[in-house]
């Protein structure tokens, strides 16, 4: 069933323990576009500059993502984000932003896009989100992705979209700021109680969490040795779980915890280098056999 | 098989958001002789002061713990340990710690203890458990847990100790104190590297990461709602894992796996309540049931 992902569009530069990679291609849509592509074709809705080098389009080649949304604004300037990750790489310092086209009208969306069913939100502001959900009259299934900036500066623009979407994605410490809860499950079940059928809570190395109105789920990160850039984890986790979900046309809870695990298998494999590199290595075999691995660590 | 666990036996005092105990059983040993005692019988070795309170003698009653080891010394007084939780219960600052019969001579190893084989040395002096372990020349397995305490004024001791054991378990800050990884999986993987066959990462409620010479397995928390007190969630799940394994008399990675499984378990149920007061409740059919559902839950 059509997936679309509406998100940042950006260029990055990253610091890490690892090494630096340079304006290099970033931004939420596109980590998430190129997870969900290894499950079926990806619409991309997205603003760039005309600063966006040719060669970035390039890497679209190795991914089934629709470019037909994707608006390269003359006049305009790409969103740009320089970070530095801590020794331990859980932890990160925003060296420099600039919204650039972020910050200005949001792109159209194509006439052709507007029988997308599974819609993901990836994060910019909860307005902009709400704007853009009005879009998609079919949708079967809205998931948002939000961040701490919202929920400090537009609580209300973030509450008024809880009630119309069905799912939340978010990091752990997001979900303790929006809820003040003491604990993870409590967080995430104050979450649904504001409106969505379901939240994710994304914890990095420590797994993600699931809470359903139909039960709860805890998965383990898949472990990694070398990981070389954390950006982009939780995008592509979301990536591969709407990617897998939209293929599957189901969103029961079971077929949520598989969708989450393959989530996990590709955000895995993402995280091992810089930008998109590693995903424009690997194949569906190569998910598959380490979702294998990961099927028969967690048989009890 | 025979189990033995030798550690601390304390009166803690705990502080959390949730309410406050005082004056309370406690200790890294009495958790995991509760928690192991659900899959068989545990030989426990510590010493308490003429202060040990009478009453909590029958908690033991509940458990089959084997009490010969347990020495009640004249003219000493039994560690004492007051903890205050913060908010989000993941992190605890220790208000008082009177270590008293702990700081004196080991008490002594019952002669019938001599041929137990599942050995647990929990949480002390790298030298004092060094000295345990001599006592047991038919060890199948032994087991190390420490602390950062440990790690940062007795470093030489601990290594020779790791060089002697088949497994160390401790947490995710220890393991990046004492090896200055930058993750877990490689923490693990250079602690296995000084010695041990394999390394138990516990993670709290982001559950624990097993590194084995035979290969890896990340597990996540059983996702509990009413956490009340974290004291002891380390030791209770050392507890079940060492329980399951010594009735299993299997010390394979597949049954290591069913283990960790079961430790994390017993640690859900522990942490719901104050002391062992929750674990006092439980059956092994409670245990069961819980499992099965965390099983069913990692079934992708």
């Amino acid at each position: 069933m059509p997936l679309i992902v509406t998100g940042s569009i950006g260029i990055d530069s990253v610091h890490a323990p690892t090494g630096t990679a340079t304006d290099v291609l970033g931004g939420s849509s596109i980590y998430f576009a190129a997870a969900a592509s290894f499950f079926g074709p990806v619409r991309l809705v997205g603003a760039v500059g005309e600063d966006f080098p040719d060669h970035f389009l390039e890497t679209f080649n190795h991914f089934a993502v629709d470019l037909e949304g994707l608006e390269r604004r003359a006049g305009s300037k790409t969103f740009r984000w320089t970070g530095r990750y801590h020794e331990n790489m859980n932890e990160r310092d925003t060296l420099e932003v600039h919204l650039n086209v972020l910050a200005e009208a949001l792109p159209p969306i194509p006439e052709a896009y507007r029988d997308s069913q599974y819609i993901f939100l990836a994060n910019t502001d909860p307005g902009s989100q709400a704007q853009l959900l009005d879009s998609f009259p079919d949708r079967r299934l809205a998931v948002a992705d939000t961040m701490d900036l919202w929920i400090d500066t537009q609580k209300s623009q973030l509450l008024a979209l809880l009630e119309r979407i069905d799912g939340l994605v978010l990091n752990d410490a997001e979900a303790i700021m929006l809820t003040g809860a003491t604990n993870l499950v409590q967080a995430a079940e104050v979450i649904v109680a504001m409106g969505p059928r379901f939240v994710v809570i994304k914890k990095g190395e420590h797994g993600s969490l699931l809470v359903h109105e139909d039960g709860h789920l805890a998965l383990p990160a898949f472990p990694v040795r070398n990981v070389v850039d954390p950006t982009g984890a939780g995008d592509s986790f979301a990536g591969g779980m709407m990617g897998y979900l939209a293929a599957a046309d189901d969103i029961s809870i079971r077929t949520l915890r598989t969708a989450m695990a393959y989530g996990t298998i590709i955000a895995s494999f993402n995280i091992e280098s810089f930008s998109l590199d590693r995903m424009k290595q690997i194949t569906r075999d190569d998910l598959d056999r380490r979702f294998e691995g990961f099927r028969a660590m967690l048989e009890l």
